[in-house]
């Protein structure tokens, strides 16, 4: 019967406490603990954990007790930080919550439904658009430097004074990184990188601060152009996943909170459930518009972050993702003037592989296995270079105006090396029937032009299709192994820095150049076979190096498929990310997976480790846990919800009688989401301080029937770790309670107690737990 | 403390009972009630409920008590039929399961991992071979018969008499269609039909006899075949899904019970989870055998199957796709003698459609939409007529004999309408330039061939692919017209005869047929403009026409996208095929959903209906539920598990003491599946009237925490509806105990508790449930 009681009549109700104002106690204060000392910081660049960034967030979190915090963040792999809190991706049946759900019809249900499908097609057209936006404003930029530069170094070719072209290259390069670094590092830290990491942990169900806001989209969008127009090693499109899923947070909230605007509309969908199947679809929508594959990206959302499948989610994503890629190839298609061309559904394309032009075969199988080996293994070394850059960088590069410099340095450094390659490569090709954007002659004889200022002077992206589609001669040996080497550690170098951009488009240059320099050693090998068309090695090589370094598998398989048009690439392309992953995960952790690691979020992987079977739940629970009577005194709930220390969020009703205390069930912060005033505040909540509570209030009784959930999620202690693992990740709870056999609260389970079991190299391995 | 005891010792465990007789009781009459009365018969084609087929049931099962069963069935749309038991996709952590999976160690793990792996490369390759097969004799064999026929009515064109081609030709057809349908009528009624519709229940978690046996799989091999050449309005792409199902099943389970052969080998894979993750992987590499669509055939198993989303597991699945693909590629190639060209990656391919020959404008896209509102209609007709058709079949032709005589006169009826069209059709082309495999003259001039016969001296698949790119012109819309119309017909009488046939490619075929006919009305009426290809129209109307009638969608798109080879259709393919579904869920439900509700089987949907809100799971569920101690009477338990009645094959275990029965915990036939002894016997199990208990036995006392799960998810009687089912579809349950505040037992939820309810005209109504 708990559950469903009105307020008992023997109460006395003092009626000058306003409904509302317990319902804003109970839920503020539970979801308090995160003013309650441990600082909600940015993500990804835990070096920006800086004076800014900190009193912005505790301002706004008016916490009146600020703990010292440590100056130095103890990051290491071995850790899990308790700051990170989790979406509740089960709603909470409360009283509340019913009522609004019954009174509801099926006309009513229709009219959501319909919602649903314009937010998509919104999320779909608007990332379209923000892509196109980069991309003709990266092209333009990009293309006016280039033009500067050329007839710069022109003109010094002539009269010699070749460095002042390197200083004014250099020059330029590092004033736009400047920008796009100060920017990012100095207003929004969380726009730093690809984004994929932080999107990742999103879908998982962690929640980031500032992850999905306006802010962030618009530093993120200036910053990937000023990158890419730096001249840095970086791609463009990382950061449109980011970008999509900011989009989609911002419209299916119908409101920003950076701008300050409510727009009163799509209220209903201010709760976490379906502020992250939005998000998914965001994501998807940004990964069709960066690689014109609308089915990778809605297996890159499935595969990060569906822990149900659900299959009329599955379709509106499907829809945002075509949507945009359809609005991309469009206005692309008008701006370059040929109209409804639809050739060039995503920001890179890879060019049409043609089978028969460039088919393989079977013999060729070992060789693309060998290829992936290879991958692995260079990708395996990528990771664990940027693994150390990183601890160097957490431990010493973590104020602003220093990560700026970074940024500015590895600017300079790119342009140099550039220069310095430019200058004593010796590569002429000639310039008729080229189709070089910014052929620089420098010392080639005229009607030639510089090979390897082809492969700088040109965005990554448009270097990678040339190496794809170039004729085989087209480059010299000596040229792309060059160029990888160099590249490589630039590349490295770049990522992690305090800027906006994504690593896909490096490592896909690198992995082309090794590959076509493969090529065309097996080409000199097998005397110039028919088969061993250097492109088709490019292909496999950007593949391989790309696999290596984020490990990504069925996704990636589809976008690549996706980018070459061809479907019977597809099986070699799997194999090789395939052998990619293999070999490079016997080494290192993907880049993603290692930086989220390296913040110690409590990422929940797709199962439990499979040697866990002999924990239970008695185990893994927090325990004791708080709980609180179904009737409770005002003054209790809230000294509990104050206190800091019990951080579950969560807290079991119980109902006392004289025999036992049996579970009344699981309170948490969402039950008062439904209360139209709460969907306002939706999902930053004061902090319970901010609530006064006189002395005669606190004596008053509160009846928590009408808020709470009447019927958790629960599981007996007896129960496996992979049991309850299950249980938690397919539902996407935030807390489980764990029962005995009386039905009495024994523990909860949390996302921190279930991700910190880990498979280690000597079988499980419990992580330790941090505040920081 | 439950469920961890040992046995107590002041309990006498007489000796003389072998563990495993025990373990036999509990398990085997708890499997029972499939035993007890209901009839498990075969799936798809009621009529076929025979004796000999009920017999053969009846004695497999070496039941005592056959109950009187009513000779017809009540099927209509509001019943669910309790005959069909359910799959269960949670592993049962009873103390033998823990007890095997402690001991497994890592290494182990990385074993079965890899085992998995080969399992699904030779899934794919048996997949792909059977396709090949396939493919190779129906070639052969139609081709015969195309030119006996065409000889013949060469022959007699000259000299008069054609009625005797007519003739030839309908016997021909009657007679190899006699064939087919025997095999299936008289040996394996389950192989009728597509098979999708019970591939669909059984990755639902259905259990349906005989669905995935070696027999099954030959019967279904050799009636397509038997179908495609006897000149049917089918398709051999269905039957290609159920096919690769079958061999997921054969092969994961390492033996075969139609062949009475156990290899030994995959042992462990023996549960409901596994096999139900592979027959996934069958299923996706029997579509991508099919259409070429390795991506299109993962969604498919994904929006078919998928509970709960799992990253290895849907990389296995596509990996069992993409060997699937290359395999027939391979093999054809071969076959077709340009080995390793690898340009025809499925059964079907629909040729290139390059965009810049047949590229759309945004302007086409209302028409498309039109054309999508054309095929929901003529779905929704297809399937009404059909619906109407198989009310028919259920109420009269329940015969095997009068089935195998309605197949033979379909196949007659057939090869008449095609002979008095190509008679009457009077649209000659000129033969020069043309691909017609077989040009059949008979009035035209020299030199010309009558087109109609083209369209029906064709397999289907060569006739859709013709009206994608045969040049403008090439039909006479006469022609298609006449065409349209009798094939509608003829396909709408052919699905749901006792033959092994797919409705696929008749769909495509007649939405093909009207898309030209609307493409080149079109061009009339715009006068000719460029862009009114009647190729790509014929595209779309073969998608409308197809969505209309199936209703599916992600994986549909996916899989038209594939075999087009072109991503920039996929935007209107997709915006067409949800007009379709639209316009069609209008008026009807989806063919396959069509008979899966005839069927009444209790397939769960994805989510509750959107208006269950107000129902709890105390409304919901089965009660009383026959509850068994912990520790109990050998006699009870043999008495309780052979007692029919209570049919929920899981018995809730509870703790006995002074005060309250508490819930112990659910016990079902699961448990000991985990007995190296059982096993074997998986998923096949004696009934408990095949032991014999003593009358000393009797007395004995068992401890059944061994076999029982000490940890069965519950929910409190509370919960509601969506909460229930969502619990339940996403862990894949066969039971869910539904418990009080004290955790004493009150109900049990199964799997048609909760298809019970759905979303009809007049909001929630609630299905009646049959024994039969």
């Amino acid at each position: 019967m708990l559950g469903w009681f009105s307020l008992s009549p023997s109460l006395s109700w003092p009626r000058k406490i306003p409904r509302l104002l317990c319902c804003a106690i109970v839920l503020l204060v539970i979801t308090g603990p995160s003013a309650g000392g441990f600082t909600p910081s940015s993500f990804l660049r835990p070096g920006q954990l800086s004076n800014v960034d900190l009193n912005e967030d505790i301002s706004e979190l008016e916490t009146e007790l600020p703990r010292p915090y440590p100056n130095e963040i103890p990051h290491n792999e071995k850790l899990l930080s308790l700051k990170y809190e989790s979406l509740d991706y089960d709603n909470s049946e409360n009283q509340l919550f019913l009522e609004e759900e019954r009174r509801i019809n099926h006309a009513a249900f229709r009219t959501v439904e319909i919602k649903r499908w314009v937010i998509c097609a919104m999320i779909g057209i608007l990332t379209g658009l923000v892509a196109c936006f980069i991309d003709i404003v990266v092209e333009n930029l990009a293309g006016l430097k280039y033009r500067v530069v050329k007839d710069n170094i022109d003109k010094f070719t002539e009269k010699g004074g070749l460095s002042f072209s390197l200083l004014l290259w250099a020059t330029l390069n590092a004033g736009v990184v400047m920008v796009g670094s100060v920017i990012v590092a100095f207003i929004e830290p969380v726009a730093a990188g690809s984004g994929i990491p932080q999107i990742k942990c999103y879908l998982n169900g962690v929640k980031i601060p500032h992850v999905v806001r306006l802010k962030t989209l618009v530093i993120k969008v200036c910053g990937v152009i000023l990158s890419v127009v730096g001249g840095l090693a970086v791609g463009k499109e990382g950061p449109m996943i980011h970008s999509g899923a900011v989009i989609a947070a911002g419209i299916s909230q119908g409101r920003s909170t950076s701008l300050k605007r409510d727009f009163k509309i799509f209220e209903y969908f201010r709760r976490d459930t379906e502020k992250r199947d939005f998000v998914s679809a965001g994501a998807a929508a940004g990964v069709s518009a960066a690689f014109g594959a609308p089915v990778g990206g809605v297996l890159f959302s499935l595969e990060e972050g569906a822990s149900f499948w659900n299959q009329f989610l599955t379709w509106r994503i499907f829809f945002a993702s075509m949507i945009s890629t359809f609005t991309l190839n469009s206005v692309l298609s008008v701006y370059h003037g040929n109209a409804w061309d639809l050739s060039s559904p995503g920001l890179i394309n890879f060019g049409r592989f043609d089978s028969e032009k460039m088919g393989y075969t079977i013999q060729e199988i070992p060789i693309f296995i060998f290829m992936g080996v290879v991958g692995g293994i260079l990708g395996a070394l990528f990771n664990a270079l940027n693994y150390w850059l990183t601890m160097f960088r957490i431990r010493y590069i973590h104020r602003p105006c220093l990560q700026v410099i970074e940024a500015m340095l590895v600017a300079a450094v790119t342009a140099a090396v550039g220069f310095v390659m430019i200058y004593c490569s010796r590569d002429c090709q000639p310039i008729q029937g080229s189709s070089v954007a910014y052929p620089l002659q420098l010392f080639c004889a005229d009607g030639e032009y510089n090979s390897m200022a082809t492969a700088f002077f040109n965005t990554p992206e448009k270097s990678v299709v040339n190496l794809f589609h170039d004729p085989p001669g087209s480059y010299n040996p000596m040229t792309l192994g060059m160029f990888t080497l160099m590249y490589f550690f630039l590349a490295c170098w770049t990522y992690g820095l305090t800027v906006s951009a994504g690593v896909f488009i490096p490592s896909l240059l690198i992995g082309a150049a090794w590959g076509r320099l493969f090529g065309i050693s097996l080409s000199y090998l097998t005397k110039g076979s028919i088969w061993a068309d250097p492109g088709k090695y490019a292909l496999m090589g950007a593949a391989a190096q790309l696999g290596g370094i984020v490990r990504m598998t069925l996704s990636l398989t589809v976008i690549m498929m996706e980018a070459t048009g061809n479907v019977t690439y597809g099986f070699p392309i799997m194999l090789v990310l395939m052998t990619a992953k293999i070999v490079g995960d016997y080494f290192v952790e993907g880049l993603y997976d290692m930086h989220i690691q390296l913040q110690s979020v409590p990422f929940l992987h797709w199962e439990a480790p499979v040697t866990s079977h002999s924990l239970t739940a008695r185990e893994v629970m927090s325990t004791p846990v708080t709980c609180l009577r179904r009737i409770e005194r005002v003054g209790t709930v809230v000294d509990i919800l104050s206190d800091t220390s019990s951080n579950h969020n969560g807290f079991p009703v119980v109902e006392s009688n004289p025999n036992t205390t049996q579970v009344g069930l699981g309170l948490s912060a969402y039950p008062m989401l439904l209360l139209k005033d709460f969907r306002d505040a939706y999902p930053r909540f004061p902090p319970i301080q901010s609530i006064h509570v006189s002395q005669d209030e606190r004596e008053c009784m509160i009846d928590l029937s009408e808020f709470m959930n009447p019927s958790p999620y629960t599981v007996p202690q007896e129960a496996s770790l992979p049991r309850v693992f299950k249980l938690f990740r397919a539902l996407g709870l935030r807390h489980l309670v764990v029962v005995n056999n009386h039905n009495e609260v024994v523990g909860m389970v949390t996302r921190k107690d279930l991700a910190r079991y880990r498979l280690g190299k000597e079988g499980l391995e419990e992580l330790s737990l941090a505040q920081t």
